[in-house]
């Protein structure tokens, strides 16, 4: 039995900084949190057991990540050059661009190839915090290729530190192969791909691109009856470059989340009200793709939708592996609050992927899975942009990371920074 | 004596991918490259030297960070959130926000606070392959003040691996001391503060924020010729919020470089064309003021004025630590291409320092100061939001910083991503 106490840190447990602890403690036995509080209260059953200094951190639930196309094969960053370069549409495609060939480079790798380039991916943003994150399928957009990328997502979760949950997104576009016959691809999406996958435990939410260039509303709603016949939760990539009304559809159908939104409307925050969705936004993308149309954000906050941020880490509009990135770009791009983006990478991203239970809050009975930051403020984390900030990642009682000692000072790097500061 | 050569690496000499050279080598003699070229050309009298092998790493010239302001009391961070949660500027100052905080908490703090935390900012800079930075004073605004800054930025010079440059800012803003007397101010910094300083070998330059909200054309005029009568070489914070015309005066007084320059003309663009001044733009400031008043890029092409970007590191407008979060910015923002962006942080960020004879660019003779990044391709650089790249940092032919081994993997984290991708 592994008992011991965290002391001298300052504790966040919802990512709400309001409800803060200054100099708390918390009590951990076998990986579960058994008291959390100020120090001051620490009961005694507790205050013999051995403990650990952090060092006056302040410490965050870890991190979750809960929309991600982060399995891959190939690379487009010579794509983004040409485009800035001026090179047409044509060309590009004509070089072998966009995401067709993100799918044929899928589909030529094999799982270690895919692994190791998805953990390199993966590691900077664990480095940062990440205890959960969600991986999708949709660039293999065949059975096999499908299976390929969820077995290459669940190895991940094996590999590393980290919950990894697996969302089903073959309705992400069109195969090449399927040109013109988009419903058939759905029919295979929904009668062969889903349930053989379902089968294979590789799947545990499905989503779909409804959208102009993804598929429509009624082949999105196929794909989600579909979902609700193996008892899958559902999600959907709406309204990110119109309004298609795939949100409201969606919570129709009592999806997780609702993901982009920039063209959601009212009745559609309504909706998503009404069905519990949460409303997950991607500012990378936003971002990368210069997007003008803002989301809802007052909407959602009006009607009291959760509101989730993520990386949306994928080749062609947002290539983050970045989450602390994704808190300065709502911030600054979305205004939206410190407490907000907070919050929207650990409770309600939890949240989005159905794990509240799980992920996303410090509590206890539940795992002490948590960051120690660097940090005079918990607003430093949203502030920076691109500062490395995490000085130590636990997950379940024991430290996974621990940030790289200094090569000139011989000091934790950014812990030093934290307690020089706290030190004034 | 020492001799080596490093082998399997791809080559880019300055920064511009057209001119890069596949599968290179260099030959280092005491900290010096004596020899670079492609490895199938390697004149037999190196080819017998030790040998240190890049594992197939493109290898830049060493960056240049040209526009900082490093050094600071104090953190905003909390202001950034008052502001996003709804609170005037009325009431931010009334808790003591603004650059006032910055100035007062510089002025409070000791040389060694001063290190420490401009060190915990330098720190991923050179991790990102930064070796040489520009620091300005400007928040210190009295003799004293500005002093410590420079010592500190000079102290900083000395403690890490990277060539510091100091610039004399304290005509940066209005020390409340001196509210409604700004001529005064000038005085004091043209006839006291700046000969003082220079005569302690603190300042390698002289800059002044010619704006609205700093000093005026009249204003800013005394502070270059006071710069000009010590020798001293000059830029200018202008053109950032409204065209006022500094820039055509900084290039009548032959400036290195012209920052910022959003609101520029084309006469301003031809009076730095016919000077050789640098644009030096800072997208991070652009960004995270949310201006939409772009540079005059195609201007700025057109007329032939190099292009630099910097991170403008500082605690009220950019407090970023990433120089290559500038390069994602400059392109996804500015629309600049890769090269450009290449360049803006090599060649012509050196040439802004006016040391275009010491850094920014690899080449027989110089300085072997550079870095092997794990990437494909070079446009990796540009495209990832927030990720690791540099593998290893080397200056005068030694390593000084090599990327963490991953703790997961075994692997050294970013270059492994690399060599998996060559071998495809
Ligand atoms: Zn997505
Ligand atoms: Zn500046």
């Amino acid at each position: 039995m592994s008992e011991r106490v965290w002391r001298h840190l300052n504790l966040c447990p919802r990512g709400d900084t309001d409800e803060s602890i200054a100099d708390a403690a918390l009590a951990v036995r076998d990986g579960t949190i058994v008291w959390q509080g100020a120090a001051c209260d620490l009961p005694r059953e507790f205050a013999a057991w051995p403990s650990e200094d952090l060092g006056g951190a302040w410490v965050t639930p870890s991190l979750v990540d809960c929309h991600t196309h982060l399995v891959f094969g190939g690379l487009r960053a010579d794509e983004f050059a040409l485009r800035l370069a001026g090179a047409s549409y044509e060309e590009i495609a004509k070089r072998g661009g966009g995401i067709v060939s993100t799918v044929c480079a899928t589909r030529e790798a094999d799982e270690d190839t895919l692994i190791a380039a998805a953990g390199a991916r993966l590691e900077p943003l664990l480095a940062q915090g990440v205890g959960a994150i969600e991986i999708k399928s949709g660039y293999g957009l065949d059975l096999a290729s499908e299976r390929k990328m969820l077995r290459v997502a669940r190895a991940l979760g094996r590999r590393y530190p980290v919950s990894v949950y697996t969302t089903f997104l073959g309705a992400h576009a069109l195969p090449p192969e399927y040109a013109g016959r988009a419903d058939a691809y759905i029919d295979d999406v929904c009668e062969r791909m889903l349930p053989a996958l379902a089968d294979e435990g590789l799947v545990d939410a499905v989503d779909v691109f409804c959208e102009r260039i993804g598929f429509t509303l009624e082949q999105s709603e196929r794909v989600l009856e579909a979902a609700g016949r193996r008892g899958l939760p559902v999600k959907m990539h709406a309204e990110q470059l119109s309004l298609s009304g795939g949100t409201a559809l969606a919570a129709r159908y009592g999806a997780l989340s609702a993901d982009h939104l920039e063209f959601l409307d009212e009745a559609g925050v309504q909706a998503m009200k009404r069905a519990g969705t949460v409303a997950v936004l991607l500012p990378g993308a936003y971002y990368f793709i210069r997007e003008t149309q803002l989301p809802p954000i007052d909407l959602l906050r009006r009607h009291g939708v959760p509101i989730a941020l993520a990386t949306d880490c994928n080749p062609g509009t947002s290539p983050a592996t970045s989450l602390l990135a994704m808190l300065n770009l709502g911030c600054t791009l979305f205004r939206l609050t410190v407490p907000e983006v907070l919050q929207g990478v650990t409770l309600h991203a939890a949240r989005a992927l159905g794990q509240s239970e799980r992920h996303g809050e410090l509590a206890p009975g539940r795992s002490a899975d948590f960051v120690a930051w660097s940090v005079g403020t918990l607003a430093e984390l949203a502030y920076w942009i691109g500062r490395p900030l995490a000085a130590r990642v636990v997950r379940a009682g024991e430290t996974v990371y621990t940030a790289p000692v200094s090569p000139w000072t011989g000091r934790i790097e950014a812990h030093a920074a934290s307690l020089d500061r706290s030190a004034k």
